[in-house]
């Protein structure tokens, strides 16, 4: 059934109601993803770089890494050529950088909907939303524990922003699920309610597993051996150690030749030293070590190098987001990675802010900002993060997510053609005129501005009569509407029924474990 | 009087009362101008650059601008070699440019206190306040007219904010006052209740003589003619205009060689074409036309190029803020002023928002970022802003403040010094470790991270149990504290007693006027 039904993958034709599915549906937009024509921030000089990548290659082989509970990963090291004591992995220069060389410089992760695949790596930007809170704030209801219900309104209003090219993965944490099974409620969320590309579980191998047969029922299992179907996170337990859990995970996807984000989790000051340049060889060093891992695990495993980056405050010691510091490590970062020849995670809309207000906007600007011209490939937590990301937010969702339509814009080179010069505008309006309404402006005007399809651009009047709305409570509004709209994209019927067996069938194997 | 105050100015040693008043001030912290270390934001390639300054080329000769009622001015642009025909001033290819020639690449800008003059120009950066709304919005009094009593205040505020360099100019408009005499009780503002540098009256040329000659009581005479003690805000009627008012005191100012920004002031679509290469070429003609002219009337004379630029809502008619199309006209009119080799002045904490709100804070974030990239020497509105200029707002003033900390951190190298490098601290903590507590980390964390003094950073619970409040909200109980912490800086007692006559003179002088 499987084979059968991925050559018919994403097309709607596979039966009457994916077929009826397909008329009434709401053609959802998404715009390419981005690719950037102008020119990454690079503050790091060809010195300075040198300097890290060398004390990157110190760590390696002086300190290493704690390989930890993973017997077969330290015998890999051992045949590698690294030094292996107990769990410690001491890893001769330039034996990591030479190892991640199998890593591909750029990959396509796939999509059930053909049109929604994205190329990763290059000059590419692609932008997946909010991963990991616990909690939801909304409008309405305040701040409470996230639930599968939650998940699934993130994952309808990632499918409807024309922005986002990615559903993203635990968007939110559905805590009324047991945690041995709430990976397969997240995945069927993900594959039934949006058609973009998706991100696997990793908080166990054998989820990591489960991931990769829902995806052989999917797309097929010809199909997923040979393609790029998930894109997963794995992240490193910083400072240097690579916990079995997440090795495990990354192992099975390796393998299965999925993608995963080799991703140091630094709060600078805590897991990192409390400088730029000494956390920037921290991470080039993790994720040397990390990716070719990967590598050794299986040569030309598609891998993202990360960097989850924030820094403390070490006033309250909470991790604190849009700041310089991290903007700077995000930027070096960049410059590190592209040097690597590795596709790059990092960056976000991060945010301290507890309520979607000014400080939100500022701080999620900031970071926003920051990743688009560190040249991030990959960017988790595009939209929706909110309280250092202990919480998801629907209205900071779209707001975010809104936004990011300014980074598809700012990514493209300036228009210099003809029309764009507007010269004869320039020549027919002559000095003291008017360009609203001339032959240029009514030619041009539909494309020429990014506009907000969020925040407020009425007059004082109008927004006042209308009840003097602050932003988040327009975006709750929206938020609302976009809900009403939605309509699932078709998926077949065949697929469906075979994806609802492998959940329950692995569901009633599983016990019910909130750890 | 005026030569003996002069010599005395700003150390506080002219009388009694000022030197009670230094020996009590609390000491106002002021962080000196940024100079960038990290490269700028170059979007436009050499071929679009030269594409441009083709387009305002031919748009100065063959089309040209409008000098309008003003035959002093015509004169000077006929005998300099431009073809005048009416009030139409067609610049042959190449003179306005070598015309800019003889205006300084940096000049300083004095201060009464001599520690917070401004070197603009260069790498350098100085940031001065929101300029011109005749609204102000509070918490507490939401949306009104403006005040001098809120001028004051704003004033006030600007004196205690440690990033800001500059006291500004019209902080917001004084209806309170007639127009006839409110440049009067702004410029005594600034004077008495900062000590930061200014900018003077441009509403009529009589003002602008104001101004100088208020200068010339708290500076000395001689000072003020060999120094630059103000910067006055000369707006282009644009498309292609300048007015007579605004050329005015462009006159008043350039003769007393004290400095101006000419500003195009842009909202594309209405005032330029809808197009960033368009744009870009009539602010080019018209910052060519405009600084030529004042090189016409006094070579050398100090004066920064501007461009205020915005674009606009083609749904509501609004001019729209922190969108890619101005970051991208930002960017490429830093490129095109480097290359004429003249002060810059752009960009600001624009929005479009009513409230201080997330959409403030992201359309403030963006364009604040837009302003440091683009190279941007004098940055005016960079606090304070709201509601497309049309209000000030205390809160917004001290929440954008607070974040042109973070212009100042991003502009600077990344240091790479062995104690920021770190080496020592990645061995002792090694995998696994913890560097809360480190030896580096208690020898660097006091000013590793840059840190809001006004945003929220507490944990979840402590900020829920103190009243869960928005980010608007903490910035007004933090907006009563400075202005309650607030005390003047000392004045000589005569040059106060000799501005306190020349204003009374003057107002008496002059009918009450609000035109």
């Amino acid at each position: 059934m499987t084979e059968a039904a991925t050559r018919k993958r994403g097309r709607g034709t596979g039966g009457g109601a994916a077929r009826r599915a397909e008329r009434t549906a709401v053609r959802i937009e998404c715009a390419p993803v981005i690719t950037r024509e102008v020119p990454d921030h690079e503050p790091l000089t060809e010195e300075a770089l040198s300097i890290i990548e060398a004390n990157a290659e110190t760590v390696l082989q002086e300190i290493g890494v704690n390989v930890v509970e993973n017997p077969a990963a330290l015998a890999l090291w051992r045949d590698a050529g690294a030094d292996v004591q107990g769990e410690r992995v001491r890893i001769p220069k330039g034996l990591a950088r030479k190892l991640c060389e199998t890593a591909p410089r750029v990959f396509t992760q796939h999509a059930r909907n053909p049109e929604r695949a994205v190329e990763i790596g290059g000059r590419n930007l692609v932008l997946a939303p909010v991963y990991g809170p616990p909690f939801v704030r909304d409008q309405a209801g305040g701040r409470r524990y996230a639930t599968i219900a939650d998940f699934q309104k993130f994952v309808k209003l990632g499918y409807m922003s024309k922005w986002l090219h990615h559903s993203g993965g635990t968007v939110c944490e559905p805590t009324d699920i047991p945690v041995s099974k709430r990976h397969l409620d997240m995945l069927m969320a993900h594959i039934t309610l949006s058609d973009k590309p998706f991100m696997g579980s990793v908080t166990e191998p054998s989820r990591a597993r489960d991931s990769v047969e829902m995806c052989e029922i999917l797309f097929g299992k010809q199909f997923v051996a040979e393609n790029t179907v998930m894109t997963s996170l794995i992240n490193v337990n910083s400072p240097l150690t690579f916990d079995a859990t997440m090795m495990g995970a990354l192992e099975v996807y390796a393998r299965a030749n999925q993608a995963v984000i080799l991703s140091p989790f630094i709060v600078g000051g805590a897991m990192a030293p409390v400088s730029v340049a000494g956390t920037l060889a921290q991470v080039l060093a993790e994720v040397l070590a990390g990716v070719a891992y990967s590598q050794l695990v299986r040569p030309g495993a598609p891998v993202i190098a990360g960097a989850f980056v924030t820094s403390i405050d070490m006033n309250s010691g909470a991790p604190i987001f849009g700041t310089p510091e991290t903007a700077q490590i995000t930027y070096g970062a960049g410059q590190l990675m592209r040097r690597l020849g590795l596709p790059f995670r990092s960056a976000g809309a991060f945010c301290g802010a507890k309520l979607s207000d000014a400080q939100a906007g500022y701080e999620s600007a900031n970071s926003l900002q920051a990743g688009l011209y560190a040249g991030v490939n990959f960017m988790l937590h595009a939209c929706g993060w909110l309280e250092g990301g202990l919480v998801a937010s629907p209205e900071k969702f779209i707001m975010d997510a809104d936004q990011l339509g300014i980074l598809h814009r700012l990514a493209k080179a300036i228009d210099i053609s003809e029309n764009r010069q507007a010269m004869d505008a320039i020549a027919e309006i002559g000095p003291g005129g008017h360009y609203l309404g001339c032959a240029h402006t009514q030619a041009n005007f539909k494309d020429a501005f990014w506009r907000s399809d969020v925040l407020d651009y009425k007059p004082f009047e109008t927004w006042f009569d209308e009840g003097a709305r602050d932003s988040a409570t327009l975006a709750a509004a929206r938020v609302e509407k976009m809900l009403a709209d939605y309509s699932p994209p078709p998926l077949d019927e065949g697929i469906r029924d075979g994806l609802n067996d492998y959940v329950a069938r692995r569901k009633e194997s599983l016990p019910d474990s909130f750890a």
